[in-house]
């Protein structure tokens, strides 16, 4: 190559191009990002003349083709112009480099405290929400992790099998915009079910889908919370949720938990007035207690009361091993009362983001902008798929296999806990959930276990994380539903060795 | 049935109990429901003793079992106790009835106006909004309705076999949890595609999987914005995003576009300081006007002085008929100042929830904290199909066929539009994008003019309603690229003729 000092009007270096022949990126494209690199920096100044096509090809040894490509990419981006007769130059009116701001890559955004927001950072800060999140492609599965049922039990070649089929028959307009409440099937199979099988009397314009439970507790908390609203939370408590409605503006109430569940004369004689207030009256997250019987009822009258709604979330209510699950709240209290909250992710696996609420049908519109606003809708073909899955019976039938699956193995946590771990957690059987609380004995010291425990690879979910003002005292979320009997009675050996082996 | 008036300590009127015997609801359920509602409204008083299994069977003259089965069922829901020796009982502490407050259902939450938040309310009058969400399964299809791909072009087929071939080899992992930053084959397939088709420099550390595009924004305003920061905007523009914007608590300033895209002096003339600028460069939401190559460089000089960081929105990036799709902000401009944004709503299907945003890497934890507070992760199984449809060159083949149809069809609404609208509305072609603007004539009414579409049950979206405080010539937003030429003819005519018999 050669410079062209030759001609006063048409600076450009050439010699600046270094073009690669034998790179992955094509010739056309290494000019055209260099030239694009070179006007954007400044190096090339606003209406400079370029070489004529031929003329460049001709110094680089390569096709003309090669170079009109670039030119015409570039003249379709703005960089450059080609008149007739005066040849092709840089587009005029380029502002010229900025001073004093250097032009370095990453400098911005490196720095997260300083660029996020209030919420953001605080939110990293929340140990029980870091320590559930995958960070990988899945979590390692191993004993006690909770909150988790057995994906191993699921039925996959029949979802397979209907996913199948739907695929074959779904009509065009599947790949179209959905309603955000929901598919029509799969809200007609949610009401249905629920009737036949919780004995709730709901109907499909009742019904609206979501990606989770998570998610409609996002819902509902923009629908309703407007900031100062006081919203009751139990304590301890499921702590994903209290985070939402701080976020909304709420004013936050811990009501503290019980053997039989929420306190309701704390929250009777405290509390006059409220917007929402959350519970898990099935099996209480995270202490697996179901609400009282009593309590529920003085619930839904200090709720009448003070106009407060009640989101019941029915967590694990489904998991009942001793007669049929309980009867929810939304059946026995006055229906407009209250809201309930449904999920599949542990009934069926936890990848699958589908959810529902139980709201007024005079709820389903603005929940649905709402819902549009945030991600429009759920997937159509999972949301059929699992309409044909309740449909067909599939549903009922897995619930019931994996109820009597998982009596069993809470039975072999609780001899393995008394065989192995008796000096260190009491535990005891309870008649639903997927874990059982194991209360550290008096003398045991929590940062020693949980040490041991990660150092035997075990996983150990300390209650105190999710304590918001109430101090429980110490015990252990073990999770059971997952694991074969000999996995859970082989790692309460290995936590007990290796506690003795690091008390010593 | 008879009364038992000869046991004193006992009150229960069975005749109260009605049983339906040729009805769907079981008897025992019936029986457990009917004790349930007594207890719960009071009607059977605390501590009331209830008659044996045995009598109360024999008077209603059903199988003791029956009476058994709801028994238990009431007793596991603590309605009622059973002691050995001493029969059957109502829970003591049952709260009595409250007084003055009537017992009647769906009195609640009727009125959502009073019942919701200020947001929600705001929300449901936002016009713009409302008319894009399906309220039933989904939309009917018809001219001019804009933002929509030719679904009916997509190959199915393939989508079929690749979902099939991946639920077949589905290891048991994918049913757990999953990573709220993406599948990690998919954050490959997006990071080489960018690399190969779009010439940005980025690697699978920075992307992160969305639930679409609107999802991004949502998580990007919770991550960055404190209440009070400015948030510049594009005025007409996507209203949606600014809706998020405002929510956050940001000060949303419009900013003019015009026939260059954003008008960049007026933004660094007035705005000094601010935390994000949200642009839509390739394709200007709705204009559909490219930003300047000039004022793009200004505007990367604009955010460097003050610090702000730019949302790349690549709207209809990809469809650009004349050369290759546009350079993008984040491939000329310094890379930490530019979040990109992508959808594959508008280029594969729009049931598609699945977006990606292209952030610094040091921002994948903490937006996955937020993306599991919101809603987990995206569904695994699409996921993994989108990766092997991107791998496989089906996506790149599927754009490549767009590209040539919709240019065809942009050519399509040009020529009926001069052929039949001419006195109404003027219309240009463009390099790119769904949708052209048909700018109304001197003298049309555009209320006239709408009315005249619906009766003539056609679509027309004004462009009016994505001002925020500029007031643009009034023009209607026009999509092409679903519909067959014939049909773009005859909607023209049908629009002309019906607008010609209203105005008669």
């Amino acid at each position: 190559m050669k410079t062209r000092d030759n001609k006063p009007r048409q600076r450009f270096p050439v010699e600046s191009l270094r073009l690669k022949r034998s790179g992955t990126v094509a010739i056309f494209r290494q000019l055209e990002e260099q030239l694009r690199d070179a006007i954007w920096q400044g190096r090339l100044k606003p209406g400079e003349r370029l070489p004529s096509t031929r003329q460049l090809a001709s110094e680089l040894g390569i096709a003309r083709n090669t170079v009109v490509s670039a030119y015409e990419q570039l003249s379709v981006e703005g960089f450059i112009h080609t008149h007739k007769g005066s040849g092709t130059s840089v587009a005029k009116n380029f502002p010229p480099p900025l001073k004093n701001i250097p032009v370095t890559r990453d400098k911005t955004l490196t720095n997260t405290s300083e660029d996020t927001s209030v919420f953001a950072h605080h939110l990293q800060h929340l140990t029980p929400i870091e320590r559930l999140i995958p960070n990988k492609d899945s979590l390692p599965l191993r004993p006690f992790r909770p909150h988790t049922p057995a994906c191993d039990q699921f039925p996959r070649h029949i979802w397979t099998q209907l996913t199948t089929r739907r695929l074959r028959k779904m009509p065009r307009s599947w790949l179209e915009r959905h309603s955000p409440a929901g598919n029509k099937h799969l809200r007609e199979a949610i009401a249905g079910y629920l009737g036949a099988s919780r004995n709730m009397l709901t109907s499909p314009e009742e019904v609206f889908v979501t990606a989770g439970v998570q998610q409609a507790i996002i819902l509902l908390a923009k629908l309703l919370i407007n900031p100062g609203d006081t919203v009751c939370v139990e304590d301890p408590g499921y702590t994903p949720a209290t985070v939402v409605f701080q976020l909304a503006g709420a004013k936050v109430v811990p009501i503290p938990v019980d053997q039989h569940g929420l306190n309701v004369d704390f929250l009777a004689n405290r509390i006059k007035q409220a917007k929402l207030i959350y519970v898990t009256p099935a099996n209480q997250y995270p202490l697996g207690v179901s609400l009282h019987q009593t309590r529920r009822k003085a619930l839904a009258q200090w709720a009448s009361q003070c106009g407060a709604l009640i989101i019941e979330d029915d967590y694990n209510g489904e998991y009942q091993y001793r007669g049929r699950p309980l009867t929810t709240l939304h059946t026995t209290a006055d229906s407009g009362q209250v809201i309930y909250l449904g999920s599949f992710s542990k009934l069926l696996f936890p990848a699958l983001r589908i959810g529902y609420m139980i709201v007024p049908s005079t709820f389903i519109k603005p929940l649905s902008t709402l819902r549009w606003l945030v991600d429009r809708h759920s997937p159509p073909l999972e949301q059929a798929v699992l309409a044909d899955f309740i449909n067909q019976g599939h549903f009922a039938r897995h619930l019931r296999r994996m109820r009597t699956l998982y009596a069993t193995r809470q039975a072999s946590l609780v001899s393995a806990a008394k065989k192995y771990l008796n000096d260190v957690i009491s535990i005891e059987a309870k008649d639903s959930g997927l874990h059982l609380i194991g209360w550290l004995a008096g003398g045991v010291d929590e940062k020693a276990l949980l040490f041991s425990a990660q150092k035997a690879a075990i996983d150990l979910l300390p209650l105190s994380e999710f304590d918001l003002q109430s101090n429980q005292k110490p015990g252990l979320i073990l999770g059971y539903a997952p694991f074969e009997p000999e996995a859970i009675e082989t790692s309460a050996k290995k936590l007990r060795d290796t506690f003795a082996a690091c008390s010593r």
